[in-house]
Order: structure tokens, then C-alpha cells, then sequence
């Protein structure tokens, strides 16, 4: 039986070009009544990561960030059955994924019944410490050690590649959700081609879109879109604001957008869109994790439009299970053009500067 | 019979002080089948008036003012029966009020079905012009000649004072139906103690609001507010804007309030609300009929806070309707409180004068 | 120029086997400001003229029937240009069809803003009586003239075969908006394979369900379904219910489905899905057009499981554009499947007795 | 200290009249950590008591009943500051009343996050057995002892005998909101004057009905009912089903609420209501906790209405919450109506007798 893993540690916080992981060797815990153990089969690498690495969004350190994994049960703890979040059985062989865990006590998750907006959310991937038991809660390591009572996805028949997908495609089905839904035939707009607006175009095109608008970049970024099956790609780099405005409005006989989904974190990106949403049209703010400052709006197109405008916030275990019929049908054509390249542990530092410059939508690392 | 009218005609823009109102005799048209021709009891003074007087609100003049009408029928055209918009017969010596006319053929009338944002809407006092046929297209004046078709309400037991006040009133139930209602027990805060903030309150109050917050004043103002049953009144004169903000935090818990209704028309009022609402809280901008510009307000916010925020255009005639539940409640003390001080037609300058001054919530006007 | 028009004429009313259609030639009235004057090229079979036939549905005779039509415009009365519902010019040479027409001025379309609920409404094929002006209202039928003011769609970007399926599908469109559409991943249930239930399938197949399974039949029919993508299909003549009701359970890990489209027409489907749908789950009635009597249900059970049930009468405007959505992305090879037999005007009564015996589809007539 | 208390004791099931409660003596367990000793104050008797004495509802036995309680802070165990549900603290000599507690781990709790259908929810007052630790689980006591994390809220701000109330007050808050609220101004037809549905008469009027109508029973509550303001109150055992649809239709010009509430447990009702719902109009049964068999009901009703029907299920913390806001406000007046009469835990055959024999609202018990 193995007693150690590898893990790549983040000890220091420095830019990927600066290497900022190490590759160590950590003693893996007993197992606990209810803990799991688990062989790293594929972790993805977040935009989010990167932002840790410069300081943007605060972790404490030492820490082992993946948050986008995927593993294969090694070991439970204990002899009792676990079953994952859905009430299937959790068996020693098995392909599984875990989600951030809400408290179930706070006023959000009781009262608002909103766990999405849980006040002591337990993340893995840089939000456990990893400078104590039970260590191992990233996913950038060979192995990982899940906490009894970690909120476990069995996800024997879906694709690795698809399930790393799933962290970015969660919001987005949280954002459709706030949203109000996608009517049958509406026009959406998805403002931004990451990883998370990728998804967003993908979840528009399969829950009932009758058009699907993107405005991205950069050009080969947008091809990809396009080959994805977007209606039309705007692209950012290309075409300024107020002709991106037109565009969008002469494909929509004048009237604008039925749903916009925002997914840029970029501020300006809001003023643009609510030029571009119709009259008692939708708007959701999905990109803006991080607080890029403020943008002049105008109350009174808000009031004259009645346009709806809201937020979403990270994502339930509903929406990620929700994400799971997405995640099936993507065919492996899609999954090779959407999750590359792949790099091994030991190439950590190289992941994380190809997330960085954007080269790919979603870079993923494999023990 | 009578033969002509006397009308408060407004041939040239100018302000209240400058007396803009000339008393001019109209000849009253002969009626068709299914105009109505009455004598008019009440005009309410709108905000709007003024704003109209000082240019900021176009329309085409001459033109006859006064929207916020209770008349008596004298006569109806032809022999057909006649209805209200709820069905109720229209006869001769009956009260009734009348409301904006939508063209029921536009794009937002049939396929977005919301009358409020009709294309090519028909209002009464300001956007009829008074150079053409029927001429008597205003409240301020003695006699009023409705167009047939017109969206006429038989208001008999509802007090003429109670009356005038349900054109700020269905702006406010129709914000709370944009805002999702108002939850039982939810807390509530009116931005605004004019007259369309006045009515957000009273609807709030019984809605079944939990607690309601208002923002306004001046001093004189928020007494009312209070004595008309607000929980707490602060006065935006008095207390600066972090500091209301920190009131309103301490009178939820710290949580924020439920739904926040904007009454201002005052951009910094939207960003100053956004701190007052709760986590998935409700926003409803009611205040900016006119445009005043833009405002800085962060995305982030939104996003983290997954508050809603919609507006709300006008009403349609269900609001209208919806609003005759708190009409009829108010008791003439409450309307002695809120319907004041009543101008002759003669006086129509000095009413709008005091309207401009902002000394009582609705100044009204009796030929 | 054609100065008199071919049609199906129904004088009496008796089953399909007794040929009830007469072929008559009809003078075509001149035409006034705005009507229009269309020459047949499709028009649907629909089980509700099978069921004026058998008396079920009361229309005045004689009659014209046909109801779901594409015709192409051979002339536009009077000089103004003419605009469909969505705003788009419609010209000499278009292929349109029409919608039923709702009076916009009742309780229902004013108040209530649901013009399916209209309580005058206008439509073609069977409502609007074929022995007084214009006499040519049905599409069964060579030419046809449409009053001034008619809903009209112009649809020169779909296939004709797939507009005559739209007027089955709209339905389908409201039934799911009216039951808060289909949530991303939703398990939908569709009892029926008829031609609304196809609609229904083919629709939540394309508006984001996570699996869809059909209760129906016969064998053949669901073999149809289940090539155009439904998950699971349950045969009722094969299978009974409770056995039926086990495998949606079994289908949805013990829970039940999220949806249930009921498109049978026959009470005891209800109580039956009432059984299928999971707590808090939604169940919307969309098959009884007719009243087909009642069905013991348990108000314990709703109350339990809090299902919201709901209905869906006819469709408005607005869901036949949305459905346009579907109908541009039927394949040829789909329509194929869906569309046929297609019979020529001469033989009416055999298309007629095709419908009554449901061997397909939907079965069409062309000129 | 105190260390036995006196309790109510159920040990075999038989009627009220058959006395089956007997007082009896039990030890008082000392406090865990986080755990609540407290003084009963008031208990209400509930109509599932009395469907408990007859076998109804099934608990096990040996029980102590009581699940409207209000208590006051004796100890708390441990050293820890200790909350109630809304983060307010708790301490000894507070007023407190306390909730069934939900697993917050079940399918309902987490993916379906509705609270109220928890698949092992704990309720004090006969679903806890009293033959183990803690054995002080009900309200028919002296004393009661409440385990750690028990949903616990404190309402020193609510007369004890508001609070009783709340039990049955929070089931016509879940049902209200399930049924999209009462929009201002609507017309509410509630079905029953029992406890439950008294509680939805005074929440309607208190929560913006325009105009609120009651249908239940005998006279004497009907005399009650008119006095806490009521529009109408319809006797069912003086005016037969088909005349009580009329007044309804009557008082609604012909077209039927907007909102029905049912609190009969009636299967008929349900038919009759369906017969008194407007169009669109919206129905929730809330009184079918126990199944009292099917009725006959016609889905071309709900498919020609367009019904939404729904159920509400027991209530979630968070309609308790919101129900305070109508405790706080019942006047001593009302209380007194309500809230009677009062019995000593000597007593308790004879409180029980008296809730069996609907003599009044509310009876109640003090130690």
C-alpha cells in the first residue's frame, strides 16, 4: 500500500513564469470512519488558480490548489457504505468528483436555503490548509484525502476531460437558473470566451437557445466557438463597443436580447450589455468572482428597458448534477479541443503559465 | 347643455412662477358613439406637470395638463352600452377615472404581453394634443371629452381624493409585481417620500411588509411617513449616506433588506440601495421616468450578493385595478394628510407652484 | 387572374368513411385594405377536425376546415405595405401562415394578459363560418382569403411541412412555459405520441431535458420516437400502468420525474402521472382540449408531494415564434418521418380517415 | 434545582373522553453540551393530537404530545454561547419556542433545498420517543429538555400565546408562498375555519387580499371569523356546495378567485374549489396531511382554466420567521378569541377532549 503522495506544494506566492510549485512528498494520513482515498486521475487548472498565485484571490500557505478533479477511489475509510451526493454507492474503484462543501447551519443555507452562498464553505484546492490533517486537499498531487462526509459525485460514465469541465459549467448553470432560465427561442448573448463563458455558449446552445450570440476573443478563440456551434462571434479585439452593440441589436430585429450571460469579470462588459438586452429582457453577472471596481450605469435604461439583472454565485450540488447531462454528451472531437494540453505533475509551473496566457480553454494535469 | 369649457391651456413652456396657465373657453364637440363627455371633480398635480413646464418631459403644445382625473359622466355618445375595463356598466351621473390607452397591436402589447411598454401608447393631460379634435384632452379643466374606447374605470365608491392618488399608486404595484411581490414579513425600503415613495409605503405597509424602512424628506415629510405607520423614516438631509446605510444594516440584523423600492429618480440612490440589500435580495427602480444620468455601481456587488434588480415603466390598466384595494382604505383622515391643499382652476398657476415646492404629497385642482 | 377558388366543403357533419367533403368552387371576393389572398400549399390534418366531424368540437356549418396552413401570397389588398406579428414586411410571392386571432380588447387579453384565454377569438379552418364574407377561410381548400388585420408569420425560411406541425408544437411551447419551463437536466415525462406529444417530445429534447421518456403507442409510434431521440418509450398497450409507473421510478433513482407533459386527452393519465412525477416536481395537463370527464385524483398526494399542476390552453403569438426555433432545425429526413401521407385536395375524405385511424404523424393536403 | 419533572404521559391510545393521558413523574437528565432545559409556559393542542388518540397518526409509544410550545430558559449545557435559527443568543430566562429539526442531509435538504420535506426530520411532541434520553420531548409537561442544535427561537417579543399560533400559522405561510404569493389586491377564497385555516384568513388580510372569503364552520366560528375581517363567511352547513360556488362567482363578477387556500382535509372541497378559481387563477391544498381518499376531479377543468394547483407540506424555519410578523401583531383582543380556553396539565384529558370537539381555535395548556 502507498504511504506517501506526491504533491506539487505552493509554498511562496509568485507568478507561474517563477515556478511557484515544488514537488513534494507528504505522508498520507489513516484513514478515518468515512474518509476516502483517492489516485488523482485528472485535475483541471482554473483561471482562478492563477489569480491565487498573484494575490488576488487570498489563500493561506502552504497549499496544494486543484480544484477541478477527478480521482479514483483508492481506499474508504471504515466500513460503513458511503454514497455520494446523489445516494449512489461509493465503491472502492470508482471514478468520482467532489464539490465545495456548504455548512448546512448557516443563516444561507438554512433560512435563504441558498448553499451557494454558504458562510463557511469548505473548499479543496487552496481553501483547506494543507499544513495540517489530513494534508492532501488539492488536486494537484497523486493522491488526494477526502474529509468524511465531503460531498462525492460518482462519475464512472462521464469522461475525465468533461468532468473538470464541470466547475466552470456549474455557474453557469447556476446563472441560467437565476436568470430565470432560458425561454424556448431565446437569443442569448454570452459575453466572454473562457473557460466559463465556453461553457456558457455550450449550456445556451443545448437548454433551448434560439440563437446564440458570443462576444469574445481572440480570433481563434472564437473559431472554436463558432465550430462549437455559436450562432455568431463577435470578436472584443476586433470590433469596438458600440459596433458590437449594433451588431447584436440588427440580430435581433432591433430589439436586443432576450438573456445576456456575463462572464468577463470586466466591468465595462455590464454597460455594454445592457444596451444589448431587450425590453423586460435578463441579464446575469456570472464573471465578476473577483471585484474589478465599478462602471458607470445608467438607472434609467434599467428602469425604461425593466430589464432583470442579477447574479450568480459560485454554484450548488444541484447545478453541478444538473451540469452532468451537459458533461455526457460531449463527444470526444469537443473534449480534444476543450481540454488540452495535458500536462504531467512534474510540469505543474508549465500548466499553470498555459492557463495564464489563455492559449487553450481548459489546461488539466494528470499524476 | 353646455356648449364650451373652460381649460387651463398651456401655450408656451415656462415655469410655475412665470403663470404659464392661461383660462381659455373651449367649444365642446359634439360627441360619437361611444365618447363620454364629464365634468370634472378632481385633478391630482404630478410631479411630471412640472417637469413638463420646465422642458425636461416633451410634449407638443398648446395643451392641456392634469392626468390624474375623477370626472362625473354628463353624457355618452350614441345609445350603445357602455363599460369600464372591468366589464361595469358607464352610465351618466356616474364617477369615474380614466388611464393611459395602449395600442394592443405592438410588438411589447401582443408578443411581450406588457401593455406598460406599449410602442404607441395614448395618454390623456400632456401627450393628446389640444389643437385637434376633441380639444378637452386634459383634467385641468371643467369638462373632459374621452375618446371612445378609452380605458375608462367607474369609481363611484372610491373617494375623488383616493382617486387622484392611483396614478402614482399603480406605478408602485406594478413595481412590487416586477420586484416578485413582497414576501410576508419581508423588510422594505422606499427610497423616495414624494408622492410615488408615499404610495410605496402605504402598499408596503399593507402588503404584508414585515418592516418598512423609508429614505426621504424633508423632516415635515418623514412625520407623515411615520404617522402613516413606517417603522423607521430617515432623513436623507439629516444622515449622510454611509450612515443610513448603517442603520438600515443595524434594523436587519446586519443582513440588509429584503426588497428595496427606488422612488428618487436620483442615480446615487441606486448605488446607495445596493448596499442596503440582502444577500438575494430584490431591487425595484421605479424613480427614473427621466433620464439623470449614469452612476458608478460594481458589478461585484451584484454578482457576490446575487441581488436582482429590475425596473418598473409606467403600470397597465390590472395595476390600476390592483391598486383600488388600498384606495379604498384610506380613510379621509389619511387622505385630509396626504390630498392637499385643494386650487380652483382659476388658481391653476399657484398649484403648481406649490407642487414645484414640493410642500404636500398630492396638491389637487377643482374646477 | 383566378376569380374562383377549389375548397373541401363541409355541409354535414358525419365520420370520415362517409365522406362528409364535398368539393365546391367558391367566387373569391374582392379584396379590401389589407387582406390577403393566398394560394394553399399545405395544410395540416389535425385530430380536431376528426373530432368536429364526430360532432365532439360544435362549429357552424357549412365550413371550410383546416387549420394549420401554409399558403403563398397571391395578393395584398389596398396599397399601405403589411407587416406579420413579428414586424416583417410581407409582400406578394411570401409563404406565410396565421395564427388564430385574439380580440385584444376582453377581460383576458387586457387584465389578464393571455390572449390564449381570449374570450373572442378568431380562427380559421372550422371557427369563422365559410357562408358569409370571405367565405374562403379554411385551408382545405384552393385558395384563401384573409380579413384584414389577420395574425400572419411569414415563413419563407421553413420548410411548409414543418409550419404545418408548428400549430401542435405552440401548444407544447406554452405547456412548458406555463410549467416553468424545462429546468437544465430536468427529467421529463411526455404521456402521449400523438402529434402534440411528438411536439412535446421533440421539444424537450431540444430545451435542455436530461432524459425524456414517452408513454404511448403503438409499437410503431415509438419506434419513431425513439429515433428521433427519446430516451425511453413505454408502451400502453404492452405495459400497464402500475408497471409503467415503476419504470419511471425506476428511471429516476426512486424519485420520480421532474416534468410531466400530459398530451393524452384521457383522465386517467393523470392519476397515473401524478404517480410518476417527483416531490416538488410539475405536471402540466396540455391534452384535454375536450372534456373528456373526471379521474379520482388525491388531494393528499399533491399536498405531499407538492406537485404543481397546471394547464395549457391553445398558445398565443408568442409561443408559435418560439417554436419557429424547432421547426427551422427538423431535418428533411425528420420531416420526412413526421409529414405524410400527403394527400391532394380531390382526396380530402381518405386524408381525413388516415387522421381518424392516426396511422402517422401528421397527415397534410396539398392543393 | 428541580430534578424531576411531571408530564403527561401517553402510554396507550384511546379517545379523549377515555382519558388517556396520565401524569407521572420523570427524571430530569443532566445537560449536555448545547443542550436546553426549559419551563414549559404554554402548550397548544393541535388537531393531530387528537387524530394521534385515534390511531390516525402514527408515533410510538410510550409519548409526551405537545408541539406548540412555548418554554422559558431554565439552563444550558455546556459553557458555549448558544443561538437560536436567526443568530440571536440564547439565555436562561428567555422566552423560547422551538422547531422540527431538519437533517439538512437528505436529498430534500440538500439538492431539492426544501427543508420542509426532509426525509428525517425530528419533531419534539410524539415523534421523539419519550422512553430514552432525553425522555422530556414533548410540551404536555412540566418541564422540557431540548437536545444540541435543536432549531430553537427566542420570542420575548411575542405573547406566549401568539406564539402557539405560529404552528399553524407557518403551514399558511409555506402555503402562500408556494402558491406565488398573494399579488396585492387579490381576491382569496380559504377553504376551512379550523386552526389552520383561521391562520390563513388573518395572513390573506394581513398580506395585501383585497378582499378575503371563507368557507367552513359552524356559525359561531363564522361569527369570529366576520369579526377578525373577513369579507364574506360562507356556512357549509347552511349553504350546499353549488350555491357556495355562486356566491363566490357573485362576489367576483363572474369570474372566480385568484387564490384558493384549503385547510379542510376534505377530498370534495378540492372539487368545489376548482369550481370557484378564476382563470389562471392559483390553488394550494394544505389541509390533506393525512389521506383522506381520492375525489373526482376533471382535467379539462385545469387544462381550460389554466389552474396552477399546488400542495404545502408543514412549513421550513424560515416561514415561522416570517410568520412572527403577524404574531407580533394579534392584539390582546384577538389573542383572547383565539387562544382558548386554558387548561392546567392536571387537566390535559379534558384539553383534549375540548380540541376534539372544536369548540374553539386554540385550547391550550399551562403547567
Amino acid at each position: 500500500m502507498t504511504t506517501t503522495s506526491r504533491v506539487a506544494m505552493l509554498r511562496e506566492l509568485r507568478p507561474p513564469a517563477e515556478r511557484p510549485f515544488v514537488l513534494e512528498e507528504v505522508a498520507i494520513p489513516p484513514l478515518t470512519e468515512g474518509a476516502v482515498l483517492g489516485r488523482m486521475v485528472l485535475a483541471g487548472v482554473c483561471g482562478t488558480d492563477v489569480h491565487i498565485l498573484h494575490g488576488k484571490v487570498p489563500i493561506k500557505l502552504p497549499a496544494i490548489l486543484g480544484h477541478e478533479n477527478v480521482c479514483q477511489v483508492v481506499e474508504i475509510g471504515g466500513s460503513k457504505p458511503l454514497a455520494d451526493i446523489t445516494g449512489q454507492p461509493v465503491q472502492v474503484g470508482d471514478l468520482i468528483t467532489w464539490l465545495p462543501k456548504s455548512c448546512m447551519q448557516c443563516y444561507s443555507c438554512t433560512i435563504l436555503k441558498d448553499q451557494s452562498k454558504c458562510e463557511r464553505r469548505i473548499g479543496y484546492g487552496g481553501w483547506l490548509p494543507a499544513w495540517q490533517h489530513p494534508y492532501l486537499v488539492g488536486g494537484f498531487a497523486e493522491y488526494v484525502w477526502l474529509l468524511p462526509g465531503s460531498d462525492i459525485v460518482v462519475v464512472n460514465d462521464v469522461a475525465p476531460e468533461a468532468v473538470v469541465l464541470g466547475d466552470a459549467l456549474r455557474v453557469m448553470v447556476h446563472a441560467v437558473e437565476n436568470v430565470g432560465g432560458i425561454c424556448y427561442g431565446d437569443t442569448v448573448v454570452v459575453q466572454g470566451s473562457g473557460a466559463v463563458g465556453m461553457m456558457g455558449i455550450l449550456l445556451a446552445l443545448d437548454a433551448g437557445a434560439g440563437q446564440v450570440i458570443v462576444t469574445g476573443g481572440p480570433a481563434a478563440r472564437l473559431d472554436l466557438v463558432r465550430e462549437l456551434g455559436a450562432d455568431v462571434a463577435i470578436d472584443i479585439f476586433g470590433v469596438r463597443a458600440p459596433e458590437r452593440i449594433a451588431q447584436v441589436l440588427e440580430l435581433t430585429h432591433g430589439r436586443g436580447a432576450d438573456v445576456i450571460i456575463e462572464a468577463t469579470g470586466v466591468p465595462t462588459a455590464v454597460a455594454e450589455g445592457l444596451e444589448m438586452v431587450r425590453i423586460n429582457g435578463r441579464y446575469v453577472i456570472a464573471g465578476h468572482y473577483g471585484d474589478a471596481g465599478t462602471v458607470p450605469l445608467n438607472p434609467h435604461l434599467i428602469n425604461r428597458k425593466q430589464v432583470t439583472i442579477t447574479g450568480a454565485w459560485s454554484a450548488d450540488n444541484s447545478h453541478f448534477l444538473r451540469g452532468l447531462t451537459l458533461l455526457r454528451k460531449l463527444s470526444r472531437e469537443t473534449l480534444d479541443k476543450l481540454v488540452r494540453p495535458r500536462f504531467s505533475l512534474t510540469d505543474i509551473n508549465a500548466a499553470l503559465l498555459a492557463t495564464e496566457r489563455q492559449e487553450t480553454v481548459k489546461v488539466v494535469v494528470a499524476p
